[in-house]
């Protein structure tokens, strides 16, 4: 059995970037045992809080399988690293509750960046919920922020819920897509489109390039459907190819055009003050009915409220206003 | 000032199939003066349970602003009416809770519904959350039930969340559409298309038939890439016109056909007990947190942690662990 580290010791480690520590206390956040998690509370406390204006910024990057992410995000990570910045990569993929396997592969995937000190992979959190995985999500990028790293990059699949919840943890959300196929074809919900800051057509080389360059055209187009952006911002559609390693320097340029931008308006920092405030008040509620429902009482009359609907004996607020009146 | 009415002259007048009753039953519902939300729990409480195989069809109909729902829902509701038919129509409108006015002239925009003694036409609810809409939404069409209404309509403006949750409402859902523009220049989301059990296209008259015919190709052909529906169901494109009363009667037959399929093969009732589990569920977190929210001490502590996280000076775990410690 491992050593139990101290909250100290957690803390002390994760501020000198040692990334085995930060895995055991992210490992330490994403437990469900009860004194996992009045340990993991009492970490969290006493992380320093990062602040609106920590020069740490969050990417989320997302697109649907087989459009490349590791492939696009091992290129791209390298690039960073290359540019003197620490990486971390975080993967939310609700799915992966039933296949961990194929996310634990991540680390062979991105070939570049498995040996590399600068970057930090984490592979998908388990947990019951979409919503608590969320939670540790957003925990876990705190905990990056705090050891230091540059640049958090988070990665979904593109296919749920996730994105939403995504694109309110980041400072920018990247939409990876492929030449060939409307949107239709390739399973994105238009709402991710709406979300994107810039749309990033992957596996742009050799003979599809041409393709790539319409593919440009058109989402250029599907996004002056949408009403302007608060901030100003009109996400760009640009080209790149892992594979030849072309137009992966224009997308980091973007990116650093935004914050620049962003940070100039003070949309960066309103942006975030905004997250949290949405962050504390899931987590409030969360925890809140959490707390509530460990109660057997409670639980009891669960049970015989849903035996009453089941036998058409009453209906849903009736037997919801019985449980409040008994509580 | 007008006479208040016991739980029992609501219920008798609601069973009887009084209008004015009902009307007042929905607002007494709709209310959020803590002695009226007393008195409508026990209404709630006593209002008989309409069984999962309860005859009242509940029928969601949703589009873009522009696409003629009222046009629609006046020309299909007063086709039902001379099948025999008793209708409600209920419609939720988030926008509605700053713009009350022109959504309380749905009855006149409904000219032949308005005077039918066999219609019953009720606008929005105002709530001060889409999810407190959809509660009372709920609760007013078991008021409607009990009424004896053979058919329940709700409609929704086809722009945002609300559809998911009229989806989670009723027995089928109906998608309006024009002809002439993809679904992105109609502003429907993809997320729609796919909750639909049939497509309209409305307007299909005069010189727009032969578009409208077109677009019904390019909606199946969209129907296509979605995986099929678990209860067999293959929604149909139809084509109608309120202008010169054709498809009216087809769409009727397309929602009957499915009743009896579903009813048939125990979807229908299998769909209504997952929506009422859904709905209780729902209604119990909603009801627990704000009872918690009453209290003067959370209420406090929240107004704190969110000053501390304004001050930059802790994260939002930590502040919502304190507050469930204090608790």
């Amino acid at each position: 059995m491992r050593k139990r580290l101290s909250i100290e010791q957690y803390l002390e480690g994760i501020k000198s970037g040692n990334k085995l520590i930060l895995s055991q206390a992210i490992t330490l956040i994403e437990s469900t045992r009860p004194a996992d998690e009045k340990r993991a509370a009492a970490l969290m406390q006493q992380l320093p809080a990062p602040g609106y204006g920590s020069s740490c910024i969050k990417i989320g990057i997302t697109g649907v399988p087989g459009v490349g992410k590791s492939t696009f995000i091992d290129t791209f990570g390298s690039h960073l690293i290359q540019n003197g910045q620490r990486i971390a990569i975080l993967s939310i993929d609700p799915s992966s509750q039933k296949t961990r396997g194929s996310i634990l592969g991540d680390k062979t995937r991105m070939e570049k960046l498995a040996g590399n000190p600068a970057a930090y992979v984490r592979p998908s959190p388990s947990g019951s919920t979409l919503g608590g995985v969320a939670h540790k999500t957003h925990e876990t990028i705190l905990l990056c922020e705090a050891a230091g790293f540059d640049c958090v990059i988070v990665e979904t699949v593109g296919v749920g819920q996730s994105e939403t919840m995504v694109k309110d943890m980041v400072d920018f959300f990247l939409l990876l897509m492929l030449a060939g196929g409307g949107d239709e074809l390739q399973g994105i919900k238009r709402g991710i489109m709406e979300m994107a800051d810039a749309i990033v057509i992957h596996k742009a080389d050799g003979d599809y390039v041409k393709a790539a360059k319409k593919a440009r055209v058109n989402y250029q187009n599907a996004l002056h459907l949408f009403p302007p952006n608060p901030n100003n911002w009109i996400p760009p559609v640009q080209l790149c190819s892992s594979y030849e390693n072309t137009g992966i320097g224009e997308v980091w340029e973007t990116i650093t055009q935004y914050i620049v931008q962003m940070r100039g308006n003070g949309f960066l920092e309103a942006n975030r003050r905004t997250q949290d405030a949405l962050w504390f008040e899931n987590l409030l509620q969360h925890q809140l009915l959490q707390k509530l429902y460990q109660s057997p009482k409670l639980h009891q009359q669960i049970m015989e409220s849903k035996e009453l609907l089941t036998q058409e004996k009453t209906n849903v607020p009736a037997v919801v206003s019985e449980i409040l009146r008994n509580l």
